[in-house]
């Protein structure tokens, strides 16, 4: 992968021309919450008090998973595919909810175990047909996750030169929430045990069985010194391409909105290896997934919404675009004291 | 005000069906958290598994409050009259969220101390020029008070004939979180202390002086036996006229988006008045106002959206908005296990 440069986003002097242009909305100081510290993010990171969202993409990064072999999951791998084939037939939740508001949504094989057809809405930048069982040996080899990570970085870029300034990520894979977790223990240094869920709803057995399979990959990879390598080894390609999507659309100066927990170990490791990709993030939703409160916290986030959401897809992060472009809206287009002839706390 | 018929919302039968069909969606069991049980009120609230939101309506309710007088506020009160103007104008914040949703916005002059020039979005349904100072004698009359009433139950049929089937109330009003948290002491039986917060931003003295307001007003106004002789003793006209439309619209059957804390004090009323309307409420936000967490507990409500807004006017509620949308459509849109050919939890 090539030397990255992530800008720095926005200036003190931009910071302060934004808090003031919105604090002068005709509205009691701080009185929008978290929208206000939202709308500075966003002109921050497009460099105007000014921001504005055009033509949002979704992509939905896909791949299986060698550790579905141990029995970490409540679904059985061939539903990667099938939930594939669902996206792009338009049929699952973050179709449904990405589609009243133009967010386009595109389908990124990574690399699931199974061959499919051509569709205008699948990106096959399949890397390998799963990774390898990383509770017995590395998921991939060094080479395989920089492919990966560049690929993602590629995909984004295209998006970029396209138009869009703002890039949602989701992701599918039957057993990925174990990759994540070990992904998580090995990136924040949190002891394993906070980092694990029960994903789509493993049973009790199921979650002992994910537990000492976490515990015993963490020891069996712990020579895995830098970024790239711990993310091979622990990683699925879904997960590291979409750490390169992030570090792509980052370095063009894209909104991410990151979905929930599997997409925020994506993140992890994408800060890992450059630290500047942060500031470039919203984060759409805390999850139900046991580790990501802890998660959101190592990222010092607040996440838009608390919906209890446990699905992935980038759902959470389609439910929260509207909290985007309400954000703009109003530091656009709401009135302030002056304008609309309001007197101000100050009159009083 | 004549005798009210809310009629209960669904059955146990069809509560059933819709639980069955949210099942079968293409997602793991209870994955998509408080959508779910949005999704089932709605559907409850429209006696059908497929409820849809039509041409949704947004009344913001505004009055002034002779209670001002007693420097409870950080802002004059001509701010009421100003910020009529200013979301006629469409320049504040409910008019700036609303817009892109498709949500109609309306004035309801319930009682502003000014005279207006007409306005295609402003009905004119005006009580009196301002209620009178609560710290020293009733607020309204129980006429007045029952006009009110009968004035947004009838405001709200209109919308309904018209085809509306979804009621989102806001308010505007200086001073109105004084008769808000009184009201709210007045119908929990919590202490008064429990239900005060800074309204728009008062400081420390105005805090002080708006708690000795309120205690001194709840003994003064201890004999107001009945609901409406409470709400006429410590209410103010636009929270008097938004009890009524939610009782209005729950006679029609229309969803009810409540927005913050004084929506939430004129729902305390309403269902003090007839309890059948609490379900068709669906809780917008919890707001910053000290008070809103244990009225919401009180109404044993789950809010959508936690963003630390206090800005009333109904703003809440549009930001909600989009939420309901995505609890119908995925239940009427998202593909099930059979339509999708995906294997389910069983399959494993």
């Amino acid at each position: 992968m090539q030397a990255l440069r992530i800008p720095p986003a926005g200036t003190p002097e931009l910071a302060g021309r934004i808090r003031h242009k919105i604090d002068r909305k005709t509205k009691p100081l701080g009185a929008l919450g978290m929208l206000e510290g939202l709308a500075l993010r966003l002109g921050l990171i497009q460099g105007t008090d000014s921001p504005h969202i055009h033509a949002p993409h979704l992509l939905v990064f896909a791949g299986d998973h060698g550790v579905a072999a141990e029995g970490v999951s409540a679904y059985p791998q061939e539903v990667t595919w099938q939930m594939v084939m669902n996206y792009l037939a338009g049929g699952a939740a973050v179709n449904v909810f990405a589609r009243p508001q133009g967010l386009s949504v595109d389908v990124v094989d990574a690399g699931v175990n199974h061959v499919f057809e051509t569709h205008p809405r699948l990106l096959d930048r399949k890397i390998a047909m799963g990774t390898k069982n990383f509770a017995k040996e590395p998921a991939m080899t060094v080479a395989q996750c920089e492919a990966a990570l560049a690929a993602g970085s590629r995909a984004v870029r295209s998006l970029s030169v396209l138009g869009s300034n703002l890039l949602a990520v989701g992701e599918m894979g039957i057993a990925n929430t174990t990759s994540a977790a070990a992904l998580m223990a090995r990136f924040t240094g949190m002891a394993a045990e906070a980092c694990i869920g029960r994903g789509t709803g493993v049973d009790d057995a199921g979650l002992v069985r994910k537990r000492e399979v976490i515990r015993q990959a963490l020891i069996l990879h712990r020579g895995a010194a830098t970024p790239i390598e711990a993310l091979a080894a622990l990683g699925g390609f879904e997960i590291a391409m979409m750490a390169g999507a992030m570090l792509g659309a980052a370095q063009e100066r894209m909104i991410i909105l990151v979905d929930g927990f599997i997409a925020g170990a994506a993140l992890l490791a994408a800060q890992a290896i450059d630290p500047g990709v942060l500031a470039y993030c919203v984060f759409a939703h805390q999850s139900e997934e046991a580790g990501h409160v802890a998660m959101l916290k190592h990222f010092n986030a607040e996440p838009l919404l608390k919906l209890h959401l446990r699905l992935g897809e980038g759902s959470g992060a389609a439910l929260a675009l509207p909290l985007l472009r309400a954000a703009c809206d109003f530091l656009n287009q709401m009135a302030s004291f002056e304008s609309a002839g309001v007197a101000d706390q100050g009159a009083r």
